[in-house]
């Protein structure tokens, strides 16, 4: 690999850039900003090692894992915005983590430099100049979930559960379950949110590639319409649902969510409000207000945070355009305008750490088939991706947020959340 | 009662007003005025009748209660500002309801004129002119509080529960349950959410009689130190203690949440958000960041609403002065700045609205005692709360959340809410 990076051009997002074979020394500059780096992150145990062979040491402590850092490019990238060019960097392979990349990741997250915010340490407020994530009109939604969701099927079926190919968090409520094991619960917890009972008309926005509306029709009695602008994950959606002989009882659409239409006992939404949009809050509760019948049951599950807070910027740029994780206080502008009444949230946040960690090694059991499809850039983003993502979940950075409501005036709600959790 | 308020001169918050023996004839822009109101109430059926003896029929099916207008001088008030007006001609007797109370109200609440928001129907925007809520520093909190809460012990303790005097909602996981069962059995709820092991420390802020605090002594084997303005509850409280043989678990104090010292396991506050106003939020979020340990367990439960509106102004003034209830979205700003996490939050409204069933029916039952201590306004006015409280909850004015947190970076998180529900 390293090999392989300093003699080929590397295209990333249309950039081409060549390593220079012949690498100069590390300047005084650059040992004092790295070392300034080092204190403001309260003196992590890591060890950083530039091209030059040279060593500078986070901690008087034993170093628990080395950043290698390749070329001078990359280290100024990182000064100037960590958030966004370390991704860049170890993409590219112009920065390597010797030793465990979660151990790093962490640890570059517990030590983050408290005082300059998403700048780096040369004081640049990032903030300043960070553009807003991008848009998601109905023609920006349908390019940003292209960019991610259409990577193709193939790719996805290496390493999400079989069959129903949940790219959502899973529910463990025993954390020794398998990831098949676990989906299907995430989706037996969803329905008993729900109440579901035979005969009920489902709605879904965003799903995937049909599993949760194909898990309902089948198991609960429902007939669904579900939702999504990824054609690849329709095609797939529908395919299914032929094979399983569900066409009567689940129907996908490729369309927004904002041109739902008709009537529903239920809404539902697992993982595609982090594609909506701030912007938009206001319009899918609109939607919702639209679609659901006066004792209607709903449910939002989507990614969040603690406090509102930008998306890490390299995951918005690289990895998913357009995406924003709120805070309970901006998502309650989908419900507080239509005096939808919130009934229960629960926070799975761990559990998606654990779904991740899934991926991550199915990922890597594949790494070699995910090389013939992709370059090894790819590899290195999505490893990055999926492993950053491990560690803010666990450490509390991203929360997962399963918001069950309905409308104000609805009084047919059960005593206690026992349905949830008593015998079937 | 007619008689009386017709004789005798009833001091209502210092206002003295005697009613006139002979009443004059309704004026006709009286009569046109009430039937505006009543088309712009989408036509319920109730009728009002006037002192005159006229009716007026909110429709042309058979009216479901009648309202009674005893003079001029309520009727203005009624048509100026309904939301305050209604609840002092109604505890001053100027105004009867012939009929079920709880059922008048409801209609009055789902006919709410819809577009002069909370303005009677002479059009004047209440809103412009409404005060913010009484403020909430600490010596406006302690009159507050005592304005409701030192009505006497005596008094409380002729309608809510026995030993624990919980004047918060319960929880009737079986609707048949005593009041009694609820609210042991919301206390257990509350115990079980929290993960109350033996030897753990909590605080309570706005601990009422020290009911639960008592509890979580008694039952859990934790150490309580409890805190409350309102300095008959906390005697009340401390002797209950004594009688316990508690002293050495349970602490009561008499001070403010925003003194509260020390650093505890858990923290927990039910019932008191209501009264801590918005502007504090961000105080007692800086409370619970400096009281809580780093895996400490945290607990609000408080009244709250759909979106942020203003409190009915009758109860803010009369009954529960400086009282303001959340929506979610303003409750945020509590955990928000300070990274809290949220885990669990259930909105348990129709168990308010059950737990008042019981206190209202209680009330009644010892009107006799209540009229040896309080005079025939007092009795209406409360009467009159406690119903429109019900009503409040029963079509979704108000809501009930109970809201568990913790730290951001907690990750001793119990798997699945089954250790609420499981077997004891």
């Amino acid at each position: 690999m390293t090999t392989k990076t300093k003699e080929v051009p590397l295209n990333f997002d249309g950039r081409a850039r060549r390593f220079s074979a012949e690498l100069r020394p590390a300047y005084g500059l650059e040992k004092w900003l790295l070392r300034r780096l080092l204190t403001t992150m309260r003196d992590p145990p890591l060890t950083i090692r530039l091209w030059s062979g040279e060593q500078i040491h986070g901690s008087s402590r034993p170093a628990e894992v080395t950043l290698h850092i390749k070329e001078p490019h990359a280290l100024w990238g990182i000064l100037a915005n960590p958030d966004l060019y370390f991704g860049d960097a170890y993409s590219d392979g112009t920065i390597e983590v010797d030793g465990d990349l979660l151990h790093m990741i962490e640890l570059a997250t517990l030590h983050r430099p408290q005082l300059v915010g998403e700048s780096g340490p040369l004081g640049l407020s990032i903030r300043l100049f960070a553009p807003t994530p991008r848009g998601n009109n109905l023609k920006a939604s349908r390019h940003n979930i292209h960019h991610h969701y259409d990577l193709g099927n193939d790719f996805y079926r290496l390493w999400l559960d079989h069959p129903y190919m949940q790219y959502t968090c899973a529910y463990f409520p025993d954390p020794s379950m398998t990831l098949e094991q676990a989906q299907v619960a995430k989706m037996e917890h969803v329905c008993r949110k729900l109440q579901l009972k035979p005969g009920d008309t489902v709605v879904e926005a965003g799903c995937g590639w049909g599993g949760l509306a194909h898990y309902m029709a089948e198991h609960h009695g429902v007939t669904v319409r579900a939702y999504n602008i990824s054609q690849e994950q329709v095609s797939f959606a529908i395919d299914k649902a032929k094979q399983s002989g569900l066409q009567g009882k689940v129907e996908y659409i490729e369309d927004d969510y904002r041109n739902i239409t008709g009537e529903y006992d239920v809404f539902v939404s697992v993982g595609m409000l982090e594609h909506v949009g701030k912007r938009n809050y206001g319009a899918l509760g609109g939607v919702i207000d639209r679609c659901l019948k006066s004792n209607g049951r709903a449910l939002i599950h989507s990614i969040g945070r603690n406090a509102p807070r930008l998306m890490n910027r390299w995951i918005e740029k690289r990895i998913f355009p357009g995406a924003y994780p709120p805070a309970l206080s901006e998502m309650m502008s989908i419900f507080e305008p239509y005096d939808f009444s919130i009934l229960d949230i629960e926070n799975l946040r761990l559990h998606y750490a654990k779904t991740l960690e899934h991926w991550l090694q199915r990922f890597e059991e594949h790494r070699t088939d995910v090389s013939e499809e992709f370059d090894e850039r790819f590899v290195r983003a999505w490893r990055l991706y999926l492993t950053g993502s491990i560690a803010a979940f666990k450490l509390g950075d991203l929360q997962l947020f399963q918001v069950v409501f309905s409308r104000g005036g609805d009084n047919e709600l059960p005593w206690s959340r026992e349905y949830i959790y008593g015998a079937e």
